[in-house]
């Protein structure tokens, strides 16, 4: 099976601390990077988790707090020295176009690339991005400031040829197209042989989606439901519930809560309060509501 | 003697390594921190060093290249978050003012304190900042684009007063601002005690000079003559002195160069291309020109 591997650059929340980098996260799938938000330093992690700059194939930002966007300058002049030629898609919230228009004016303006920045709508879902290896869609959240997940799909064929019945049927090979769309065979002789004897159902498609920052916000429940991985921001405990409701961010238990109503396979938590020395009380928070939760740090690597 | 620290928070050049961190330094005297180029990842070296952002009292930027003021937007918005109050001047070439601006108006809508952005000549040498423990010159640099280096020379009284002599001499305690501003005393009897007699010459003040980035520039040898510590780029060695004159950049042995013709006590070398895995063949170069040569590395931290 093609990989499908979620790389976590970093996963504190705004003040900075030597235990976590600020937000971003390297969705690697079918040998290109859909990277998702890119806070102060992410190119560094990006190198330290030994992934190509090239094979960035787009970026998604959530919001413009900085530690989710703050990383966007260097990365770019970074790609920019590399030589890159291949048009970079950026999508964001409203504002994303100003902002990366801004870095454009003043830092690069020997960009020897395209930069082709779309504002997504933050108030409804919508299919942001699509080509031949994924579909990601937006996920409105509640936040503070404009703020959208996403959610990304892997494209997989939805039928496989049975080779070996294609071949005692002698279905012509310009035939196999019409198959794998769903179509009957009828012999020569005019028996009819259904699509179920010469196809196999694909796998279904692995999903994974990234809901940071927001407040506890049910809507999400229902654009997630079933994902093979939720990473949903845990940026408190139960103990600063009231510190969440203030600055519109969400308790490990209402993350878990999110994920065990949206039947989710499992639950990533990050985005942890620079307050908290560890994530393990976090984590057991989450995991008294949602069993299968993993605590998210830097380096990790999980192969959906 | 009080503190004269020098803490290299990043000595890299453009391109990200997993060596090295993009251009800043702090310089820590009396208890105070001058900082000095914020490249991305600055705020969280300067937490590793251990250093208060609290204690920050200005900010000195050389040039508008990303590796050398990336990191000052997420600096800003720490500082912010962490509730400062006191004004924070920074200092910068043309284009600083616009480029902070717009840092402000897209990040730090409700900052606590007051950005106080002062644009510096960058053709000739002038006082740039003076406050109890420091006066601060520019060293006009010859790079790309408008680029400076700064000098920071330390407050010492001039004279010290020797106390047994002035209660021998029976000085009164209000004559002695007079005696440290150099005056004889004359006793009642007039007899004139020479100042010379009362006071003690005080230390010649540290200086240390910061010169980053710039091709052999050689005005700057007599704007640095004999400073405690010369910091200067040494991008390149000799195998790539083109690429060094291509890129208005300066090979360790052309840094030790104006290090030897100045007199300067101690270089320090840095801002290595990333092509160089050691700093070890640039400093072997430098120290042929300049036997007292030291490589920058991060954590370093040299007391003047």
């Amino acid at each position: 099976m093609e990989n499908f591997d979620l790389h976590i650059l970093g996963c504190g929340s705004a003040l900075p601390t030597t235990r976590h980098n600020p937000t971003s996260q390297a969705l690697h799938l079918r040998g290109k990077i859909y990277l998702i938000d890119c806070g102060e330093g992410a190119q560094l992690s990006i190198r330290r988790a030994q992934l190509q700059f090239s094979k960035i194939h787009s970026i998604y930002i959530s919001h413009l707090h900085g530690d989710h966007c703050f990383g966007l300058p260097g990365l770019l002049s970074t790609m920019a020295l590399l030589g890159r030629l291949a048009a970079l898609p950026i999508y964001g919230p409203w504002g994303i176009k100003d902002y990366v228009r801004e870095i454009e004016q003043r830092f690069l303006t020997d960009c020897p690339f395209t930069i082709e920045v779309r504002e997504c709508d933050c108030r409804t879902q919508s299919l942001v991005h699509e080509d031949a290896s994924v579909k990601v869609y937006s996920i409105p959240l509640s936040h503070r400031i404009p703020t959208i997940g996403y959610l990304f799909e892997e494209k997989c064929a939805e039928r496989h040829l049975d080779k070996p019945s294609a071949d005692f049927y002698k279905v012509p090979i310009a035939y196999y197209q019409h198959l794998l769309a769903g179509k009957d065979y009828i012999t020569d002789q005019g028996e009819v042989i259904s699509n179920a004897y010469l196809t196999k159902m694909g796998r279904p498609p692995r999903r994974y989606a990234f809901c940071s920052d927001t407040k506890y916000y049910p809507p999400i429940i229902e654009l997630v439901r079933g994902v093979d991985l939720l990473y949903h921001e845990t940026t408190f405990g139960d103990d600063l519930l009231h510190r969440a409701e203030a600055t519109a961010h969400s308790t490990a238990r209402q993350a878990a809560t999110i994920a065990r109503e949206a039947g989710v396979k499992k639950l990533l938590i990050g985005h942890y309060s620079s307050r908290y020395e560890s994530s393990d009380a976090l984590l057991q928070e989450a995991r008294e509501e949602f069993p299968n939760t993993d605590a998210a740090f830097e380096g990790l690597c999980i192969n959906l």
